[in-house]
């Protein structure tokens, strides 16, 4: 099988010229062997094509596609799981969500009765960080456990500000019924509480300007912290339906209420850009802009577009779980585009090569470092992507090709489809998932049913979070309340 | 109706900087007074979603990317018609083929079995500008008739290299039948004959490096006329199916044989800005990249991809009609997005002010001048983009809806279906044309019937050219054998 090895090196000179003619002194000034920083900006439910930079038309988003073109824009760049939940434990444990039990065959994420959450012993990025004495915050959704054992302070953030869990939960009663709540949202249709630490500050959060004030916070964040190697974790509330925006990107964009938001995260990002170049740590900070999941396509207008790719959030189609995926860092990256296969499992490893810290060595870690394609654009470490739909896989990439055992929509009644022999694309050539080549290739059929048969000979689930519920007379508790 | 005249500037920066600290003297050194030149490569059959620029995630596209981050990335440009002769009479004639009689209810492009062709009467962008004192080349595949009096020099082009008509035209007797012969297409199969001027150089045609010949003209033709103000039409005879490249592109693309094909019109394009720039041409000239129509989906894997839009060739789905628009001119145009429409019949208009010259006055024409948008990002003149099928109208976008009277898939048994109140969608909410919204909108349905009343009011549909056929003696004559 040919090894897919093909970056490119593109407008590398973009972002040295500026730098280079305007003798800017950035880099003498500051220490460059120092730890570099690390930002994570993790949307919600943003869809494959939801940004200029990846093909949509009428979505303006001119930070983030300046952000790709001074940085690495991966095309193949993946979640751990179709859904909000599992997702947030893969990104920060860098390992599969079926490995710390945060992912379920009875419910797809956590609900405001539920009682389980990120397991004590996971190691996250920020705690494999902090050992090598970074200084870390989560702002934003965390949506790993909302009783006390599972708060962002027992995973190794110092700072946090966000609120428990998706933004479409706590709904209250008398709030219009079925979907027209969600086609014009109001604030208070849902009772989300907002916190800081574990001081709840809201409830019902004022949804309207949640995605400025988790800006504000994380600006402020990164000043208080410009002295000392930090790790920031800004996990975006939107995309996710209700959709809500401040009053300045409302009715701005072509593209309607969605738009509003995704231009509004657009500015956000913007605005972390600049205080980073302000405040000249742009040559040491590498920021990471993606996605939780594909679009959430069954809310029409309100869901987003996976763009040349099939279906969306809640599948195993590429829609489901390939995400924008943008690396920006001056100083430490060379720009171009990256075709090989990433995941956000792999930010833990490369996160902690950059920082010069070695990743745990008492568990299997399923994410690989791609420091050396942020640094040179030499061939990626990912040769294979495991499908998750709950617990059980669905599909394998392995190289160019995926093997679909399974398939389903995302969400709605149609039931699954059994494969056999597995459905079979060649990614690279059928993005989209059109054309099945089973018949063609039986051999690599085989080697991806070997690889499936390896991973499950090692693979020790654990103990399922998702499923457990609060009894009836402890809804909705949270670490406030406690 | 909100008047949707979004466009964006970014990365102004970007192409400014180079230029200003480098210290090159290419503005002071030529006469920026002087009529700018113009340079449009029209691909074929290249699909909306197959440029890096526009969201592709496998097909390599460095240099076409750039010269979109450096000039204007139009995402609602389109084409005359949804197939071949008729989008190329409409490019070069800034009006739609139903005046010129290059579109028909029977066939829906020329075959080399046609007698017909672009009519003497029409004013093709070459004839137009040879008045203001232009050179003027056409490199590439023609499609407006090969017989005598429709040669290129009958149309205003002092020079012409390329082929008549379609590359998988005149197939010879013995090639693999059906589609075999397009799945590992060998150039032999079509006996497509090549012509410098009107002298026949080969009969079949070396597709294998056609593009490369393409190229290497379109070189030379711009160093030949460095010293005078030209234009130079460069119409690939590629992605159209059979696919050919270069040994150097063979096998090189992620995305297989097309994308090999893709990446050769990338480094193509790449030759042409390197040439414009060596020669310090560069800021004086305006160079348009485009394409024909939609992809070919029929073709499969040999065909492209229209992205998140829905369909392609032949259908006036916008699959089929919107194509990458991509404008560059770094001493004339201001970078930036531009979501506004655009067409190819603009073309005309905007060259001919630019080169301070007056469009036909005698006659309707259906460009409008893009100048001002291309200098200062400011809002364009088109509302409205007529759809035909052949000589009927089947859709009408005005402002950001359109509405489907009639659809169908491009190609294939499929029948067509009548829309009784008309489909209606927002094409800047709803790219994919997914939601249908014509019972929320009937005022926005009636301004359109409006519309389309007032345009066949005026429109004296011209003699249908191909319809036309040679007597069975005649068959494959061309000009050569005149």
């Amino acid at each position: 099988m040919k090894k897919f090895t093909r970056v490119l090196v593109l407008l590398a000179l973009v972002s040295l010229l500026p730098a280079a003619c305007m003798d800017r002194p950035a880099e003498e000034e500051k220490d460059i062997s120092s730890p570099p920083n690390f930002i994570v900006i993790f949307c919600d439910d943003m869809g494959y094509g939801d940004l200029g930079a990846y093909g949509h038309p009428t979505i303006a988003t001119p930070h983030l596609d300046r952000m790709a073109t001074e940085g690495q824009r991966w095309t193949s760049f993946y979640t751990g799981a179709s859904v909000c939940t599992p997702s947030r434990a893969a990104l920060l444990t860098g390992r599969l969500p079926i490995r710390s039990g945060m992912c379920s065959s009875e419910r797809r994420v956590l609900f405001p009765n539920s009682s389980g959450g990120l397991p004590e012993s996971e190691i996250t990025i920020a705690e494999a960080l902090k050992e090598s004495g970074y200084s870390t915050g989560c702002i934003g959704k965390w949506h790993l456990g909302h009783l006390s054992p599972y708060h962002p302070d027992q995973h190794g953030f110092d700072f946090y500000f966000g609120v428990p869990y998706s933004n479409d939960m706590d709904r209250v009663n008398d709030s219009p019924e079925g979907r027209a709540a969600f086609l014009e949202p109001k604030t208070e249709y849902w009772n989300l509480p907002l916190y800081r630490n574990r001081k709840l500050l809201e409830r019902p959060t004022n949804q309207n300007n949640l995605t400025r004030r988790y800006t504000e916070e994380a600006v402020t964040f990164i000043r208080d912290h410009q002295e000392e190697p930090f790790f920031l974790y800004l996990a975006h509330s939107m995309v996710h339906v209700p959709l809500f925006r401040s009053a300045e990107f409302a009715g701005q964009s072509l593209r309607g209420l969605y738009g509003d938001v995704v231009e509004e995260l657009d500015w956000s990002t913007g605005q972390i850009l600049e205080t980073l170049k302000e405040l000249k740590l742009d040559s040491n900070t590498l920021v990471v802009f993606t996605s939780d999941n594909g679009p959430w396509l069954t809310f029409d207008e309100q869901g987003g577009s996976a763009g040349l790719l099939y279906y969306g959030k809640g599948s195993t189609w590429e829609g489901g779980m390939r995400v924008p995926g943008i690396f920006w860092s001056p100083g430490l990256i060379k720009p171009g585009v990256v075709m090989e296969p990433g995941t956000t499992m792999d930010l833990l490893p490369t996160f902690l090569e950059l920082a010069g810290a070695e990743p745990p060595s008492d568990r299997i870690m399923d994410g690989s470092s791609l420091a050396d394609t942020l640094r040179s654009l030499s061939p990626g470490p990912r040769e294979t992507v495991f499908y998750y739909r709950g617990d059980q896989v669905w599909a394998v990439r392995n190289g160019p090709y995926k093997a679909h055992f399974k398939t389903r929509p995302g969400y709605g009644s149609e039931k699954a489809v059994t494969w056999d022999p597995p459905r079979l694309h060649n990614l690279e050539i059928d993005p989209s998932e059109k054309y099945n080549i089973a018949e063609n290739h039986p051999e690599v059929i085989a080697e991806i049913q070997k690889i499936l048969e390896e991973h499950r000979k090692n693979l020790k689930p654990a103990e399922d979070q998702l499923a457990d519920r609060l009894e009836e007379g402890q809804l909705s508790l949270t670490w406030a309340d406690e």
